[in-house]
This record gives structure tokens, C-alpha cells and sequence, in this order.
């Protein structure tokens, strides 16, 4: 019990220093509640630990007073590094950020394929890591944790993924088994989630403590931050928002099940209605069907019309349910422009409970490639900053 | 600060004594972390404001040993006295509870109608208060604080209701208008989330840290408990379940939305469509309707199996959000037997995404009538303690 306080000290410091980007300890003290001689205590082991150093103000800097130099506290970027993952349908993006969340370096692999067995994952994870490190002139052994974002229903805490599309095999222990091949701790998870870590860590999540994050890949996925905290069910497979039904006995959806709000909205959705039209307005490419239908096409036009009603209508169950203040719709393609658009939201915002409060706010926010990877690496910063707390030593699996 | 750091102290060690109903100081402050010296002051304090009380284990007690005798830490009960409130159609529902949560008695009020003013529905809650405080024998000055449960759109912090269908006005800083009238701290919460408080308090909850709870009087009502904590929305309005939507542009729903599950669930929805059918099987009455389902008339059975196949769409779509561990189904009424049926709860179970691991429990909890009434005294219960913690004198408003 006496190291547990000891941890929620060093834990609730070591955030206050990472907020703060640079603090006095006096500061530290006030904003904790943690006692000045505590303070001082903790601050003087993380500095031994090498997790956080003093920067010193020139006595001529900017306030011009003379007397003792101003010293704070910062995290020490040299630390630890961590690497964020992101498995994607034929590629593997991957980033690689230091102990103050830097980024140091990025690296993409292509696949030339889409479904993986666990080792030959786990290969392929070692190779493009091994680039990575190379392009930031690190070693493997600078190397502290690996973050890893997989599509799939994965349970974050037991490193398990009951499945991916990206895995040959359901029921993998597949955070054991890439841990046993890196040698290095490995955290999963899934992939929307991650990116409701990086709007949390260093994105538009940063000012709220609850919010939601809606992703549009081929699949649609959910990240819900309730109390800065990531909320993941008890099974680890909660905020299946593009599963959730919005019509009984409706459309059939790649997992089987009817009315999928995905069966909808998703690219082979859109490409199912244009082909049983008849005169198909669009040929195989779903970029041609939004073409078309932003050129008036009416049959166009009124797939991807439906389609967009239908993801307001899933998305104000979710404002029905939330009441969040801030919904962020997150997405890397021109692709997902048409349910992103004013009235797609106007009509979700006329879906919702009426009273006499403006509802979220919607934000549209359009990372690139590396949104996915860079969740992933904060998610493993969270966790090598908590072994760390515990006093673990780096690359010690 | 200082302040808050006792305050946090006294908060953890009230909360740990009414968890164990007893429990003597050296388990506090095992069970807390908080030092035994510092348990020693704050209990001390405690016992000095008759917040919990000494119990004396007599020496030839169970265990027989000699020696000192064991003294356990209690809740004095006597402490503080809430009123519970659930102000229904038709009926104001009250219950008296100690500061240990024993319900002291109980009192109800027949409304000669549905829709009242604010300071008519406050002079008839003060009628109600009169009548329960005697049951109890009592006086009006014994009570600290009154929980009231509203159906409606509530910002529970704020103690302002956005629109109720008890009130004949929108926008009602409510909280106020009775505290002024009855001259004590009032709690106002919708009442679905009280129920749910209710579960955590003494029901169903009290071992799980996140469950649902969900509603179904003339409406369908959610509460949410995430982290041991009810989870209110930003604006207070979300847990909105009934109003999430089953079918885009579907049936009319009172709220003046289509597709709502309301609309394909409530009395009214069930009645519609009773009427609609021509060869109406069950005049006006739904119990009519349910029983010739019941006896398997064909028309009333299609009625009432839509009804419980969209009522399994809806949940199917909080499991899919929340991943919960427990579902708890809570109504007071047989007319509900139809959603809570067992092929209602397996539709639900096909239409989430489906993992090699078990589901939500999903439990019916078909409370008697003072339910309700029992959240609000639960919710005042909890903001009474409240402020005791902080060291608020009872009525001191």
C-alpha cells in the first residue's frame, strides 16, 4: 500500500511536469495538493531516473530580475522511446515518438497482402520497426514499448484480440506474441479507439475531458474519452458504432448480422446499391459513384444521399446517448466528404432530443496517414510512463 | 488545498465506513491507504459531528476472546434524514431514509392532474413532506436534504429542467424554486438516472462498477453508471434511449420525431397501431391488447412482437456502444413483460457483434412502486454526505 501512494505521487507529478511542458516545483506542489517536501522528494528520484530535467532560465531572460536563475521541470525526451503502429488493409504506418511525445521518425511498408498469421505479423512488425529505428539513428534497444492499433474487437488490457480483419485466426494472444518476437512490452488496440488517444493526447480531445471520435475507414469505428479516461467496455468490444442498427431486417453487412448502420455507409454499401440499379452510373470505383453523384447523377445522388441520412441517424442515437460536447469526425479521405457534409450534420442535430441548449459541437478533422500511428504511439507512452512510475527499468519485458 | 485534502480524507473514510456497514480503524486505514495516525483525527472528528457512531463487540462475543473489546465504526443514523421524491402521471411517491439508508417510512399523494405550475407542484411536494415527516413522527427541521426524481430533460448539477411532462413550463431553474419553498438543499435528477443510483446504492449495482439501466413506465428511460459514477451528458440530456431511432423517417413519436423506439414501443405506439388495423382486437386499453397477444389472436400478436423486436434492436445497439458487463431491466408493471421477454433478450444477443465470450447479463428487476422515490432518497442521500464531508451543518441551506 505504501508503494501505491508512492506511485500515485510519482504518477501525479510526472503528469503535472507533462501538462505543464515546463514547471517550477513550487508550482508542481500548489497544483497536486502534494506537499512541497514531498515534491521535492519525488522530483529529486525521476531527475536520478533520468525522467524528467531541470531547464534553467537565464538570469537575463525575460523578466530581467538578478538573484537565483529560475529552474524548472520538464520530461526528458531521451527517456524513453516508444513506437506507434497502425496495421491498415495493405500497409503498416508506423511512428516513432520520444518520452515528451516528439515525434523522431516515420516509416510505412507496404503489404502485399491483407490477412496475416500472428508470427508473420509479428515478422513483419520486426522488419518495418527496424527501419524506423534505423531512419531515427536509434537502436532497437533504445526502444521502450510498441503501440499497435488493429482493426477488429481486441481487449486492450489482456492484449487479446477476438478478431481482426487483419489475422488469419480469431482468439489470438497477440499482444504475448508480439512481445515474445520484439522483446519489448506491446500494447493493442483497437484502431479507432487509438485515435481518440491521439485527439486526447495532442489533438482536439486536448481541452475536453469527454468527447467522442467517430473514424470512416472502410469500416466505421468509435473512440469514447469519458472523463479523459478511453471507456472500453468490459469485454473490450464497445463502441461498435458502425454495427449499430438503423434498420430492422435491413442491408446485409459484411459480419453477417442485418441492418449494420456500415451496411449503409461503407464503400461496398454504396457500390451494392450502384450495381442492383441497373444502367450502373459508376463502374467498380466508389470514387466515381460520389463523383457522379456530385455532378447531379440522381441515381447517384440518391445512394449516396441515403447513405448520408443514415449515418446522421447513427449518429444522433449517439448524441441521444452521450450528450458529449464535442463530437470529432475523423477521417484521412476525400472519400468521406459527402457524410461529413453541413447537411448531413444539420440533419443529425434535428434527430436529437430538442431543448433549449446548443448541442455538441462537430468538428471534422482530417489527419493524415499517421493519425492512426501516432494514437498508437501515445497510447504506448501512457503505458511506458506507467512503468516507469512503477519504477520498471526500460526494455526490462 | 488543505482544505480539499481533508475534505478528500473525511470523504474516503465516510464512504469506506458505509461500505462496511462496520468496520473497526485499523481496516480504514488499510483499506484507504490513509495513515492510521490521520484516520485517528478525521474519526475523531467524526464521532464528534455524529456522523458515525461507536459499536462495542461485547467481550465473550462470538470469538470468546478476552481482553479489550473490539470497536467497530458505524454510520450513525440518526445523523442526517432525506426525503426521496418521484413526482409520476398521476401520483407524488415519497420515501424517508436515515443517514445509514434505512427507509424510515413511506407516503403517497394522489394528483388530481398531470401538469402543474412550479410553485403548485412545490406546495404539493410540501404537502407530501408534511404527511411522510409525521408518518415518521419527525419534524420538518430533521431534514437535510430532498432528492426529487422528474421524467424529462434535467441538468441535475445545475438543478434545472430543460422541459418535463409534469411542468407546464420549458426551461425551470426548478432546484431553486423548492429550495426556497421548502427551505432545504433539493437534488433534482431525471428519474431513469435515479433509478440506476438506486441499483448502485442498494440494488442490483452494488457490485458492478459499469451498468445500464434501463426504464419503461409510459416512456423508455436509460441511466448510465460508468466508474461507479452516473454518467449525465454534458447538458444533462443524454441516456436518451427512447428517443435514439429505430427507423429513419419512421413512426410518429410524441416528442414530434419520427423513428423514435418510443414510438414503436410505449401505450400509445402499441394503441395506434391497435386502431389503425381496423378490426380493432383490444379497445382502448394496452392490458387488453397484451392479453389477446397473449391468447394468440393474430393481429395483437404481430403488434406486440414488432414492439419487442425493436425494443431488442434498440438494446442491441447500447451493447454495442457500452460492451456493458450488466443490463438491468427495471419496470414496475406486468404491461412490460412483453420487452423483457426471453425471446426479446435472445434477439437482442443475435444483433450485437459477436465475440467468442459472453455477453451482458441482462437482468429484469421489477421493482415495487417506491423505486423511484428510493433513487431520489439515494441521490439526496449522497449530496447530504456530501455536506457533511465539507462540514455543512443540517438545514443549513
Amino acid at each position: 500500500m505504501a508503494g501505491e501512494i508512492r506511485n500515485n505521487g510519482r504518477r501525479a507529478l510526472l503528469a503535472e511536469i507533462r501538462r505543464n511542458k515546463r514547471i517550477p516545483r513550487i508550482d508542481l506542489a500548489e497544483r497536486t495538493g502534494i506537499s512541497r517536501a514531498t515534491v521535492t522528494t519525488i522530483t529529486a528520484d525521476l531527475l536520478k531516473e533520468g525522467l524528467i530535467e531541470e531547464v534553467r532560465e537565464d538570469v537575463t531572460g525575460k523578466d530581467n530580475r538578478r538573484g537565483r536563475p529560475k529552474v524548472d521541470l520538464k520530461i526528458r525526451g531521451a527517456a524513453r522511446h516508444v513506437v506507434g503502429i497502425k496495421v491498415a488493409n495493405k500497409t503498416i504506418s508506423t511512428v516513432l515518438h520520444d518520452f515528451e511525445g516528439a515525434q523522431i521518425a516515420d516509416h510505412d511498408l507496404a503489404l502485399e497482402k491483407s490477412v496475416f498469421g500472428a508470427n508473420e505479423l509479428a515478422e513483419k512488425l520486426a522488419e518495418v520497426i527496424a527501419g524506423l529505428v534505423d531512419k531515427a539513428g536509434l537502436d532497437a534497444e533504445d526502444i521502450s514499448g510498441v503501440g499497435v492499433g488493429i482493426a477488429g474487437t481486441v481487449d486492450a488490457l489482456q492484449g487479446f484480440v477476438y478478431w481482426s480483419p487483419s489475422l488469419v485466426d480469431r482468439n489470438l494472444a497477440l499482444g504475448q506474441v508480439l512481445k515474445d518476437h520484439l522483446g519489448v512490452p506491446v500494447f493493442i488496440d483497437n484502431d479507432a479507439n487509438l485515435v481518440a488517444v491521439a485527439e486526447r493526447s495532442f489533438g482536439l480531445g486536448q481541452e475536453h475531458s469527454d468527447f467522442i471520435v467517430v473514424t470512416i475507414e472502410s469500416g466505421v469505428g468509435m473512440g469514447i474519452v469519458i472523463g479523459n479516461e478511453l471507456y472500453r467496455g468490459n469485454r473490450g468490444c464497445g463502441a461498435e458504432f458502425g454495427h449499430t442498427k438503423v434498420q430492422l431486417d435491413g442491408a446485409l453487412c459484411r459480419c453477417g448480422q442485418r441492418g449494420c448502420l456500415e451496411a449503409y455507409v461503407a464503400d461496398y454499401a454504396l457500390l451494392r446499391e450502384a450495381t442492383v440499379a441497373g444502367g450502373n452510373p459508376a463502374d467498380d470505383k466508389v470514387e466515381n459513384l460520389l463523383g457522379a453523384a456530385r455532378h447531379g447523377d440522381p441515381l447517384a445522388k440518391s445512394i449516396v444521399d441515403r447513405a448520408g441520412r443514415m449515418f446522421a441517424m447513427g449518429l444522433s442515437n449517439i448524441v441521444n446517448i452521450f450528450d458529449p460536447e464535442l463530437i470529432i469526425l475523423s477521417g484521412e479521405q476525400m472519400q468521406s466528404d459527402h457524410l461529413y457534409a453541413e447537411d448531413v450534420i444539420e440533419a443529425m442535430r434535428k434527430s436529437v432530443v430538442q431543448i433549449d441548449k446548443a448541442g455538441p459541437e462537430v468538428v471534422v478533422h482530417q489527419w493524415g496517414d499517421l493519425m492512426w500511428a501516432q494514437g498508437a504511439a501515445a497510447y504506448a507512452l501512457d503505458e511506458v510512463s506507467e512503468l516507469a512510475v512503477s519504477g520498471i527499468k526500460p526494455n526490462a519485458v
